[in-house]
């Protein structure tokens, strides 16, 4: 049932001259010519990014890579006060808990567009009433407990998407959602995140790779930061001092 | 002992109309005009870099995101195998053998060339040979196992620090070390990652994660692959047949 | 809505005289009287296990404890073979494979039977027949790719949970799905197991855990072993060696 | 270089029929017989423990399973916040924290005896003193932060070592170096616990993997609690609300 060749990849090779990713002379081709962004492209697309693309996902990555004393940031930045020695255990511990209840959004929003997509798409506003209509309660990508009338985010990365030239039938049909639901609830940011980069051409299962890669950034200045004033040590301490011991009840 | 004002941070920050990341507006200021690589730099750094560095940066990374399926790239892969639904576990894990064995040798390098540069360095060569008579034995950052006559990333990272105005003092001193030395050791991928990182002025406990950063750009190219042709299951199952069981002698 | 009372925790504790957990004095009362089995008991269940319970859920973590060069074993040996200064960077590797593949049945078993359970139950067999009626297709917890005919964990657990008075409904009712299900499926090992938790008191959400804890076990000698005779770094030799880079199709 | 013969392992295997660890069928021998704790002896030790030894590992297990709302506790928990689907995650992020600063001492403690222990041992107290005079400075194993007169987990394990008979060199020595270092600092829980080990033939490199699955039974329950009353969420909030907010001076 397996493969009988299944040992082979396109990712990347060595030999004693050079190194190749995704078929470049990395160091003939791809160093010096393309940044980070577009190498991730790259990888996953199995081609070059145009420049739009590249402007348009650094964008999207950009909008992504921090929030804050967030969760995950400070989960890293605990992980950092015990073993500093490993920054690479800080940085994975920050990135284990970007799951369903922060990243969710990205991926469910492109999941819920890219299903009304399957359909009949020729008038984008109807597609939006009739896929409201039929799942009605909470709808991916709208709404945000902080940003309550706009994340500005949003018209950021639709200008930016309209400039670029990849503003797609993901984000065109995340804003006749919006229009068609009705009440006032914004696009959030993890929403047209979701949108652009299913409209960059990703699947939905790969998605939270991209929010996980900005985020690795963000947490390169936390931990940098933490370096010089560490607040995870103090942290503990204040928790240890104020938190309050209950013991359970005593059966025997 | 602890600073009363622990509570604080210069990363990120985000209220009900904007989110701010290093004092800059993130859509405003920041969506659209900077690359992921160009943040990283701005959130350790707190300043954007100048194109040159940016793109200096950027040819790094590249050099440092794949070298096809290393002992890393086939835990992520492994990984995603057992927990496909958790992608972020499959990179935590990808990201956790980055370790001392194979990225020790950018910050070993960083920090050899850090210690000389304390010293007198008016004449690079002569403090290139004195620190070489002071240790001999291995020098970090000099030999590899593949690359054994020139390592292809080495003379593309030293042409494009002079491009881009960052060819800095870490950079000058390898290059001196590497003639001093004089057994036609090649300067690693590794080792002139780590002097140029340097060069731009990361401290050495940091430079593991710029790695961490290029390899999670890999990684994604690797999972995505794994999603479509799967390598983790079937490595498994040859492992698992050809695998001899040596039971331990008996005691009791 | 937050309880203003979120900062308290009954696990555990601890001032200048003494250890505290679930309320018990660690040196005084816990330690050399129970084993870290009966702990682990203790901080979840809130009480301590009678006997029975006691060896029935060690019984269920030694089934669980190790499978041999599994998919997370490989991967915690590959991150021991980057980072072997990070012992816990390579057991948290070996954790993050556990997920819906391979520990997914222990917890889908378990929910499958609760969710019967809740029902109607006074004659255990017609609620099985009802259940399988209901949902046909796959039924988690019966069936295995390697233990076709029986899976020998499972009349060994059965057997200790007769013998330590641990036979729950979970348990009765696993027995009466199989045999309703008549189609030669045996109960594999991670539904019984599953079925075992569930009728020890634990929640299907906490079920993964133990089976973590069991692997943390195994993890132990597969690390002691990789210590002494490494397997990572030849496995990743001859996948290098042996595998075939096939370069995507050039566009551009 | 690599041994032809790299593909092979004691820990475990299984066929058809069988499911054996350490050579003994799990089943048939081990399953009902012997304890969690009993199994990770066995597979890293390669034979079962005496009864005594068993009971004196579990006691070291248990003083190293929980001390309240630690960092990595914190970790686990605020991960648990974000992707409470992904138990391993949290776990695993939960362990990654457990480095040099908090358990750095039970390696220390280990390796400082073993390598007195390599010397002229027939009077324990003079080379102990010898070792002091030797090393001036902090010495590891004694004191501690909050236990400042006495750790209540050494007396404990010194005596469930008498009981068991398992009081060996390490531990002896120990007890010798506080008392040649003369300033009345505590033997502490780490330190004792390092030494019991190391009594137990585990090598200082593994020492940190019985730490690490002491936590494991520790996490369980603080997962547990995080399931019924959430203090991830809430702290996140408090943080959040209460951080200042410092940009970096801007240059351009």
């Amino acid at each position: 049932m397996t493969d009988e060749n299944w040992l082979r990849t396109s990712v990347g090779t060595s030999d004693a001259d050079s190194i190749t990713v995704m078929g470049r002379d990395v160091a003939g081709e791809l160093m010096g010519n393309v940044t980070l962004t577009e190498l991730a492209f790259l990888v996953v697309r199995r081609r070059l990014p145009s420049e739009g693309e590249a402007r348009m996902l650094d964008a999207v990555l950009v909008s992504l890579a921090d929030h804050g004393l967030t969760p995950t940031v400070l989960a890293a930045r605990l992980t950092f006060t015990g073993a500093p020695e490993s920054l690479q255990g800080a940085i994975a511990s920050g990135l284990l808990g970007s799951g369903s209840v922060f990243l969710g959004v990205v991926e469910d929003t492109a999941r819920f567009l890219g299903a009304i997509l399957e359909g009949e798409t020729s008038d984008l506003a109807a597609a939006a009433r009739e896929a409201l209509a039929e799942h009605p309660g909470r709808v991916p990508g709208l709404g945000h407990p902080i940003h309550k009338v706009e994340d500005p985010r949003t018209p950021r990365l639709y200008a930016i998407a309209e400039e670029t030239g990849t503003l797609g039938p993901h984000l065109r049909l995340l804003r006749e959602v919006a229009a068609a639901h009705g009440r006032g609830l914004p696009i959030n940011g993890a929403g047209v995140a979701g949108a652009a980069l299913a409209d960059l051409g990703f699947r939905a299962e790969l998605l939270r790779g991209f929010a996980l890669l900005a985020r690795t950034a963000g947490l390169l200045g936390h931990l940098a930061e933490e370096m010089d004033r560490p607040l995870g040590m103090p942290l503990y301490r204040e928790v240890d001092e104020r938190a309050e011991y209950e013991p359970p009840p005593r059966e025997s």
